[in-house]
């Protein structure tokens, strides 16, 4: 395994993926005890889902589910770590606000990791729930 | 109940939503009876998962899942039809190529829909499946 | 909406269902508050998955966890409420042990309620993990 | 890789294992070279949702899931494979019938698998559908 990573080089892959960069995420906070990662997502225009409602649509939150999640690992293992699957259950629209996720790893296993995924408003309300199934290659 | 949309229909409501539109989805076909919607995403420059790869993020294979399992419904049904929730297992890397969801709808109750989506290369390999719940409030 | 339930009464709702009921279940707290309910599942011989390894087979702990989630509903809304899907990730073997099932609902809504369930063993180790979308139909 | 399993190994395998013995499951075809197995429930006193109701309850099913997805695996690789995560998506309550499940491998590549399980009354009506991902532990 790889050593963990700090948060100045995991916001530098973020801003590294011509993906996860044009959706200008940032490391909000980081805690390699806990296996926690917040990560923000503003809100920008491409990513409404119909023109003048200011609602997400719901791909962008399942997009940032996806890499919340990864991250709870590779700020861990340090480096590469693909999705096997995951789920999303929205709960709320999420509208006129920008978007926090909250990913804790629920266990690392050498070939396995599961990590779940909590998304937030600005006002603090749960929009969106994920839970995803990785390859961490460890050991 | 509304009336069903024919192709032109939907590739306009494709095209109107800011998210959707971006992705620059493209209505191959649709079967009213048989349930299924053809939807093609081209590859674009802010899909790459890691720069000079070519290869495709998850979060953007996601979005296409649960586009085409909605718009399995929506063209049934005449209108927005909310996501509960979706799954999405990834099988093989997608890289330089475009992407070809098909979504089959598997049952269509009143007040919950499940549809499964596979998503093809131009090479015809299976490189993602989804399964997702919506809310088509008919009758 | 009917009245929520005392642990009496979901104990006896359990106990009457013949498949609950040869599962042995037994309710060990309940918070109408947290929206919480914690339920046991004591080994028996018909839930090993191989002879003589004491271990559980999965399809039992996917029964608990879809129970407990259905249960963290009933306790509060009266009643039958059946289950759109659900998910079961299981992290660790469990193996000659009881199971404790904690299940908290993440949302209730009018017509879709989504619960996540954690199942530990009698250490205390967290063996599986389940998400689970209801039809509540309150309201 | 070891040797796939014929029809009798694999029908002594589920007859060998206590939880799946329970529930006398039997295999009525296999086809390797289409990856496919069906597996046959059939009704008993245990599975019943609520007394009198000849309706099965869930977790009666989503075990018939998971075991169906598994031996598509088993059947092929010709030993125990572990259940990584499944789905499961209730479409209409089945009652009075047995139930018949179709599993049919989607990718079997060498650390994780994936299974798409449908499950038939007797009438033919689709009653629930399956989505799992498993160790084959294969190469």
């Amino acid at each position: 395994m790889a050593e963990p990573l700090d948060k100045e080089q995991v916001q530098k892959l973020l801003d590294d993926s011509p993906y996860i960069g044009f959706m200008k995420l940032e490391v909000i906070s980081m805690n390699l005890e806990e296996d926690k990662i917040v990560i923000r997502m503003p809100m920008r225009a491409e990513f409404e889902r119909r023109r003048g409602t200011g609602q997400y649509h719901g791909g962008a939150i399942a997009a940032l589910i996806d890499i919340a999640g990864d991250y709870a690992l590779v700020m861990k293992v340090g480096g590469g770590v693909p999705t096997i699957n995951f789920r999303v259950d929205f709960l709320r629209p999420a509208t006129n606000t920008s978007l926090t996720a909250t990913a804790s790893t629920r266990r690392l296993g050498r070939s396995v990791a599961v990590v779940d995924v909590d998304v937030h408003d600005d006002d603090g309300k749960l929009c969106a729930v994920g839970r995803g199934t990785y390859s961490p290659n460890v050991g």
